[in-house]
């Protein structure tokens, strides 16, 4: 992974109205250092509004504590079905709503670009990527729960093009 | 329409990322009143995140200028496709965090509902429901664009279940 001038910390997110991912990486140099990683969970029986603002509420004090300055979040073209996607949909809407208002650089990856960013072959599967993840982060286990090892994923290659980024402008 | 006992006023959203139709409508006693409808638009060419935040700040603004009780929004299950749910899903997550933060009761209707609501007819079209909301509303015109007529239907739409309600506590 090619040195980045400055201390970047950024947020990886894989959003979701019961569980939403989320990760912290910071890069000094080359040196990445996990800062906190998790699930944001919702109480499903709370109504939609609630959940959300309880979302939007999290995610702010995260922005708080660590102070990231790029926000990265899965883009999704595809779900399951289209009830899934509408309710993904809000969560997401939510997040890009909290990073905007926080003044983050957003930038959004495909699931696609995520497995080649991480593991540099598309086809990857999860546990091939959760495997990565624990490799780039020298970590003893792989993250859990899912989401937030996917988490993980999405801020590392946030991280990657960031990089990637400022190389071109050097 | 039964008589609300107090003055109640509703704004009614038809959600969406380039037009957000919103309607408002007051009600004392018996009497309706057109308060204000239209779309909020948002540019094309803006990143999501800032066209989200754009759509909440103008959300905000009528929230803070007509001071509803009540948000009504569309309840979406089926969209053309996921791509369409997808979009729509992250506009209407953020008005119902607005609603949330602005401490409005949030009531949810499906295209159904409303069409039952406003016309006592399930298949009704368009059309039909959009001279009852002239009629309803006693507006010289359909009111346009269609999705500020479609959510003026779902404020209608929300004062009728907030009267029933109310008598049904009496």
């Amino acid at each position: 992974m090619p040195a980045g001038k400055t201390n970047s910390i950024v947020l990886g997110i894989d959003p979701g109205i019961a569980d939403t991912g989320y990760g912290l990486i910071s890069q000094r140099q080359n040196q990445l250092t996990l800062l906190a990683y998790g699930s944001i969970k919702t109480k499903k029986g709370l109504e939609l509004a609630k959940r959300l603002e309880s979302l939007e509420r999290e995610l702010t004090k995260l922005i708080k504590v660590y102070r990231p300055t790029l926000l990265a979040v899965e883009q999704l073209f595809f779900c399951k079905n289209v009830k899934t996607a509408l309710m993904v949909g809000q969560a997401r809407g939510v997040i890009l709503l909290v990073g905007e208002k926080n003044h983050l650089l957003i930038k959004e990856f495909t699931p696609l670009q995520v497995k080649q960013g991480i593991t540099g072959y598309g086809q990857a599967d999860k546990r091939q990527i959760q495997l990565m993840v624990k490799a780039i982060l020298g970590l003893k286990e792989v993250p859990r729960p899912d989401d937030a090892a996917d988490a993980l994923a999405i801020a590392i290659c946030g991280l990657n093009h960031q990089n990637f980024t400022s190389q071109l402008g050097s």
